[in-house]
């Protein structure tokens, strides 16, 4: 995907964003995405391919936010909390011009033959409009919403850190959090507990995060995405 | 590696090829690098370095090849069959000009000592013929070939997806896919199956592989590099 | 980290060192760092963040090095045996202007919220002294030292090599090596014994290492940092 993209535009800049996102988890993607999008500069490219449809009649889009970045990948909703976080959908098109793609497109390998292309054309310059239709319903995901203190686990990141979908603006003044059985002191930082301890904290997301010192949470609780977080305020 | 090059040429753009090669594995080094090739810029400087052999007699090589691309590295066959893929060699030399190399060459790390040093040489012009003596016939490296409808597994990727030898030109019109004592449908798209079902697809290499939807190939059959696979028209 | 970094300074020439730090394990992080610099140009910003402490009253530094390098990260030592390999401090500040920051700072994330943009300020030419205060005593940290001829592991590589702290310029004419029980061959390079045998070599930081032949020393012997590595003469 790099060569395709670095033989349209060799002065591409080509940042790798994670190697860690598990096969076709097209949250556990969304998610990076959607965590990183806002440090990058206005009007960057975003190639994003966790694409389990390949080579079936999915559309593959090409979606400019009202930030100016522009993100190119599969229409499976991969791209669109990040989007939303930049401001929304400021126009969207299906990528349907082949002549933007590399010759010879496989079924199996979108990222060097449609999207990477796609993605270095634009950063040459070329206009999103030119690239395909108009499509007015990008498929949306969005991640689970809690209800009042009652969220879940949304991601699990690389070190067995649980990131909740429990918003750092709407936690009380003293709290303890639960998780199953356990209730887990919220602190400022890491070090506030003995190694090993589990521990809450809002992440770098803005996010309440369960955590362990020096050791992976994941591990420790048996926590998933999906598994239950509860505030109680104390 | 990347150091050793950007002292000597601040300007080169590096790029990864994968993180994924397991060790001292030449066969699939190899494999990676000839399925790669192609998309890049004509005239990329290709360094490839798995190297059990490193400060033991085996020579250290630079080649040109037909297409203009410079590949550097061992000579134990990983650079063939990618040099092969874009028109054979042009003008080989081995590598025995120290004044290329970092001083104080390790036994252990010619990547940093020996062949970033010289890829950089070259990204900055320096002339192939100025790098070494010239040698005719590097060590070669083939992928097994497929007798008829019957070849076997050549690569492992990081999904589980089972590379074949068996290339999309020689498939009848209809046909399944023997792996053992599985009889594996051939389809477009990973989609048109199942989650979690085995499926036969050309791949982005242009080779029939054998995937699981959603899943590992690999970890449902306990295939491996040489298991047989077999084409059953039908 | 790499978008705050290109939002700031958008020409950065971004060289990931290793996807393959053990979480929060500064010694590792740190022989990482100690054993690539000097191979980098000089005046190289180097940004290092294996950080336990973070969020917590522990300092972030950046350290000019008499090479010229300038060192960023937390001020737990990770840093010092790289600045060390290069001349030592030249002179040291800690990060205590937010101005140079991402604005809305975590506690778990430094490395996009101070260091990576720290970074980025000094590599579009502000001024160490601009950062912060000056610091006179940063955190030390030193791998273990040998005592004459008996050393120990204090690194072990993704390929399972077992990094000693003994030096190839203490090494007697000749000798053998043991780890616990076992007695192994100093040879000149891997392939000088046969597969999978354990062989003892000069590694490419200039101290013994003990490998295994197309294998894992790690796996073989189970040592790990820490086990003791005797030499004996012969």
């Amino acid at each position: 995907m790099k060569g395709a993209i670095l033989s349209i535009e060799p002065n591409a800049n080509l940042v790798d964003l994670s190697h860690a996102v598990p096969p076709q988890d097209i949250v556990s993607g969304a998610y990076l995405l959607w965590t990183s999008v806002e440090v990058f500069p206005p009007g960057t490219v975003h190639v994003a391919v966790v694409d389990p449809g390949v080579g079936s009649p999915r559309l593959a889009v090409a979606i400019r936010c009202a930030r100016g970045d522009i993100f190119v990948g599969p229409d499976n909703g991969l791209l669109l909390p990040a989007i939303n976080r930049l401001g929304g959908i400021q126009r969207a098109v299906e990528l349907n011009r082949p002549e933007f793609w590399r010759r010879g497109t496989s079924s199996t390998f979108h990222g060097r033959d449609v999207f990477g292309p796609v993605a270095a054309h634009l950063a040459r310059g070329v206009a999103l409009e030119e690239l395909g239709s108009p499509v007015s319903d990008p498929i949306q995901l969005a991640f689970a919403k809690p209800e009042g203190h009652r969220g879940e686990v949304i991601h699990v990141d690389t070190y067995g850190n649980l990131v909740t979908n429990l918003p750092a603006s709407d936690l009380p003044a003293q709290f303890r959090v639960r998780l199953g059985a356990l209730a887990i002191p919220f602190v400022g930082y890491y070090a506030a507990v003995r190694p090993g301890e589990l521990l809450a904290v809002v992440g770098s997301a803005g996010l309440l995060e369960i955590s362990a010192r020096d050791a992976s949470a994941a591990a420790l609780t048996n926590a998933s995405r999906g598994t239950p977080v509860l505030i109680e305020p104390s």
